[in-house]
């Protein structure tokens, strides 16, 4: 008995000083952002391609640590990054969202608040340039959650957000995109016309699925918030949406546990609620941010799909797994150390 | 230490054989549905109204039970009570849905499987007789989980589903509520020209924002399954989208925990990712579907929302907590006894 008792004691110091260590040896991370979780192989890369990916990645960090720095809070912190990524055409968000099946462009965004658990998202636009902009108004000046389509861009532009001309959504490289899958399809479709899955919308290729820009904050009075935005799938048809605009899906944040933005096959995002999961874990389980981020991806791997979160606890620590090929990601740490990756470790 | 010892086998001998009792007691149930939640007053209802809601809920619970005894899955269960309810115009789902501000119907429904965690949704459809037949077509033959407007109209149509003129939905009492919240808006207007709250969309009537229809149910199989359905809110602007398609807060399933379907003010169902939150608290706390279901609602209540939820858990325990004046609500046993309540206990 009394051996029993030591090896146990002994078991609960080396937890103990294990977790003391962890601690010690990680910053504090005020601001996390994604740039989209896939097949990002270095082979298939540049390197002019991946210096603009990282030099995008910093600049929309810079944008919402400035913030951070001159005390603003979380939210703008989230939405500026998350701007600057919207408006870059690298990202499948925005400015370089992809094609729909029938050449069109059509935008989700979420954005949540972990201070009082308020929420926007708006899903199927296609006239507001920077929807997750569009995402914090229908959380700030409507009574609101959730708008879509035609009525989510007449509030946008009630409320004076910038509106464009769907053709602003046009960029070479993601028509290129379309242009190429319609192709395969049209080689898929001759060789097997009875083939039942014609209705199953063309996210045989593996790449058309992934994209989506995110950003997770806390701020110095200790509030988190997170936000996600999207240009969904390539060749997407029938007005498919994803998890991006989904609260406890795509995006989620709680100042009580964690701030998550997702990336990856929405679908499983959804089914799994896999934002909010992370929340759950960590509240419910008591599981540290790392080890909530990293069950949640391996359910979402055992049900079939793929992606990655990132996300941020109430104390600064940071978690970004993912099981695809690469993820493009990037934080700043209190002191302002920044971090960009886009391929495994 | 012997009377520690004797004090926690006392404490745990108490706790299983009340455990015990509450399980004996507890009939097995397999059906459960709902018709929505809101201030329902009995001082307000007359006796052939009450006796029509009545029938309505008995019809729709016999329509899935009769599926059950016949070992169809939970799903078909499911799906054929929402149907009876959407082909009601007692109730705020299908045929009997609400206006909206620009006097049209915008429906929205999902549908789950707790075997796979399959889901189905759509929002903002306006031509689908059966918009919980579309979700779960979405579910079943396509690759996705969500659709939206015009497009799951096709995607529906494409299916086969039946397409109806939006003039089907068309009920004079959904009518004549519209009128009553112009009058009312058009009369809080002159009273107050410069109210910031103008932009807020018309909930300030506490009951434009009631209605919904849901039912959840297991099979012989054990699998569980749930499914909501919307015709939103009253005179609801800008493409407003509920919980009701959204997978995670007005619908979840899930064999290893429960099925629920959730009605209410779909703002605050969103917020707190209702459905799974229950689902979490049973799996990562230990919670009875009974302890879950009324700690989500009284979640949702702190936060200044209100509704109500059905809960069916894996062995047939059920839960209908509320925190309005009434939710419509039935459930059957396994024996086919069949309960339906209107009004609080």
């Amino acid at each position: 008995m009394k051996t029993l008792q030591l090896i146990i004691s002994v078991f609960l110091i080396t937890i103990i000083s294990f977790d003391a260590y962890s601690q010690q040896v990680n910053q504090k991370y005020i601001l996390v952002v994604h740039g989209g979780a896939g097949t990002i192989l270095k082979k298939n890369m540049t390197a002019e391609k991946e210096e603009a990916y990282r030099v995008a990645l910093i600049e929309a960090i810079k944008a919402g640590y400035n913030l951070l720095k001159a005390n603003k809070s979380s939210l703008d912190a989230v939405e500026a990054a998350i701007r600057v990524l919207e408006d870059s055409p690298l990202f499948n968000a925005g400015k370089g969202a992809v094609f729909t099946n029938d050449g069109r462009n059509e935008l989700d965004a979420s954005i949540m608040d972990g201070k009082n658990l308020a929420a926007g998202a708006v899903a199927g636009v296609t006239t507001i340039r920077n929807p997750i902009s569009a995402a914090r108004a229908v959380m700030e000046k409507s009574e609101h959650v959730m708008m879509i389509g035609k009525g989510a861009e007449k509030f946008a532009k009630e409320v004076g957000l910038e509106i464009v001309d769907p053709s602003y959504f046009y960029t070479p490289d993601r028509w290129n995109s379309l242009q190429k899958i319609w192709k395969e399809d049209s080689i898929k479709k001759n060789q097997d016309k009875a083939d039942e899955k014609s209705l199953k919308l063309g996210i045989e290729n593996k790449d058309n699925k992934f994209g989506t820009v995110g950003a997770i904050a806390l701020d110095s009075k200790g509030n988190l918030a997170a936000g996600t935005s999207t240009g969904g799938m390539t060749n997407k048809k029938f007005g498919r949406v994803g998890d991006s605009p989904i609260i406890g899906a795509g995006t989620y944040a709680n100042n009580n546990t964690v701030a998550v933005s997702a990336t990856g096959w929405g679908e499983f995002f959804i089914r799994n609620v896999v934002a909010y999961d992370v929340s759950a874990l960590i509240e419910y389980k008591g599981f540290s941010v790392k080890e909530a981020s990293r069950m949640v991806i391996n359910k979402v791997g055992k049900l079939g799909g793929d992606g990655g979160i990132i996300a941020l606890d109430k104390n600064g620590n940071m978690a970004m797994p993912f099981n695809t090929e690469g993820m493009f990601r990037g934080a700043i740490t209190e002191a302002g150390k920044i971090e960009v990756r886009i391929y495994k470790d």
